[in-house]
């Protein structure tokens, strides 16, 4: 996170607004919490440009949750849906729909290692499904879908890792879900867009805590929600704002990566990307090193200079950098000098 | 919250355990957010004497994700469940357990405004039953259960609002759900205690987010989980087990309870208090006025000098003081006068 929003939220931690309360002592009933949770709703909405026909909803549990809760409500008996995988999250995604419904495989690039994400224009849905399904970006493989496109079917899309990490045309989805620890804020809030239209395709009633239609009715307060989590939220957002929105934002995610994957392209093969230059994600950078013994030695070294989770996912091996929005360019320029010494010394 | 956690958590805001980083920016499969999950955990089993056959997740969505989660997992088609519904919260149990499966309503006190609960002792349960279910302490009409038992079957319990609030025999329990936000921290993180002989009852492979043998053998961390809220939970519990753990705070909560309760039984009349005296609860006193108009005047007046939310809940009308764990005796001795003063001056 921004250190100026960490010492913003300690600043008033002992007492928000001059309230002589922290947040995570008011009711969630009282005037106090409405006014910040409908804070982090709007600027949410300005953020992204969500428009008016798309409620927002910050509930718990996480990308998984929605997981399933997703086809529990809009995947009904006698209909199917089409899931593309190209990655660990959408593979989660996947097998949690099969245990609810009949579902398509409509794109799987685990041959290749999903190590890639194909244009989106190149890929056909059946119309006849009650959805589809993708992961925007995939933080283990580290690779990312460009651009968004319409569709002939309602579009679901978990952006759990790069939300708010550039302008996205939200009409383009039916509904938009992502855990809020990456980009947004802590962990402990989900972040739920979804477009009215696709709302009125839930079922009428079903258990409250998977009730979409509950969950809008009653303004994300159904139950007790996570209040620290969505006044985090809010003040993440604040930053984001402040920095001038999404299209800034962008362009520093892109600058940040750049210096990085230039790196890995200018190294002679010592440092070999994992995804195909074209699905490069601005968030998550994968790349090995010419074998699993230098990659250890890499990562231990890095670590001694304060790189610290450099280690790639065990079901990808190798490096792996996470560079969300709040990870500050410096950072970037000094783990490329990092990894240009290193290849020097080798 | 009491000032000293509050202060305690600010004071290593910016940098926790001096690793510069605050504990919303750690990744939870990093060692130092394991460190303070494991403390959570154990300080927890140590301050209510958590045998080593029950496992303790923290887990989110609430008490309300719970009362669906129990019965899809613990009642399974061919079964009933036993459920004792002595206030609101206990019919939102039974309630979201009837969408699951076949539910007996073993005890039910709506006819007497929920303004009591029986001795446990006097409640027979079928033998057969799948599991029964009851809720320690209601809020909204604040009536609770005294002591606990053993019983001829599985017994769950929602102690959202009393748990760590006084010693209680956790043997007696299966599974005891908790939303931590009244007695043990912020919103957002549910504590469930889960006895393994009954833990081996669930299903063997249900969606992954609602599978309590995923959640345990991942041991909270199936997926990402409320890192924040668990930090919290844990500086909450060490504060109770400083005091003295829980035979001291039982007894400060009665020592609080009695100088308000003391106020109602001295009124002459005036105040009146909604439970039946054998049944009243430490942790919400619920009262009421000779007229509408007086309870609206009490609680305006009350507002003023700080005494916030002591609107009774609009199902019940009346007054209601919440007094959890946190809130400072001196408040209620404030309460007490200034409730004293009211009715000298009605």
């Amino acid at each position: 996170m921004p250190q100026s929003v960490l010492k913003d939220i300690q600043s008033e931690f002992m007492s928000w607004n001059n309230t002589g309360l922290n947040v995570m002592e008011m009711s969630h009933r009282s005037k106090n919490f409405q006014s910040i949770l409908d804070n982090s709703r709007d600027s949410l909405r300005k953020l992204m440009q969500i428009p008016d026909n798309y409620h927002i909803l910050f509930l718990q549990g996480g990308a998984s949750m929605q997981n399933s809760m997703i086809p529990m409500s809009f995947l009904p008996e006698g209909s199917r849906a089409s899931y593309l995988v190209t990655g660990v999250w959408g593979k989660k995604s996947y097998q949690a729909a099969k245990m609810v419904g009949e579902v398509d495989l409509t794109l799987d690039t685990s041959d290749s290692g999903y190590n890639f994400c194909p244009s989106l224009d190149d890929i056909n849905v059946p119309n006849d499904v009650a959805y589809m399904h993708y992961t925007s970006n995939e933080t283990i493989q580290g690779v990312t879908f460009q651009g968004t496109r319409e569709w002939n079917v309602p579009v679901v899309c978990d952006m759990s890792s790069d939300i708010a990490s550039k302008p996205i045309d939200v009409n383009h989805f039916d509904l938009i879900y992502a855990g809020a620890q990456k980009n947004m804020g802590p962990s402990g809030v989900t972040i739920v867009i979804i477009k009215d239209s696709f709302l009125q395709k839930a079922p009428e009633k079903t258990h409250p805590m998977f009730d979409y239609r509950l969950l809008v009715e009653n303004g994300s307060m159904y139950n007790t929600p996570p209040t620290w989590g969505i006044y985090v939220c809010g003040k993440m957002v604040e930053w984001l704002l402040d920095l001038g929105g999404l299209p800034v934002i962008e362009k520093i995610n892109q600058e940040k990566a750049a210096i990085i994957y230039e790196s890995i392209d200018q190294s002679d093969g010592f440092y070999t990307g994992h995804a195909e230059k074209c699905s490069r994600s601005l968030m998550n950078i994968t790349f090995n090193l010419p074998s699993e013994e230098l990659s250890k030695r890499f990562i231990a070294e890095a670590g001694e200079k304060g790189f610290i989770d450099l280690k790639g996912h065990r079901s990808v091996g190798g490096c792996r950098t996470s560079i969300y929005n709040a990870f500050p360019k410096e950072g970037c320029v000094l783990l490329a000098e990092f990894m240009q010494d290193f290849r020097k010394k080798c």
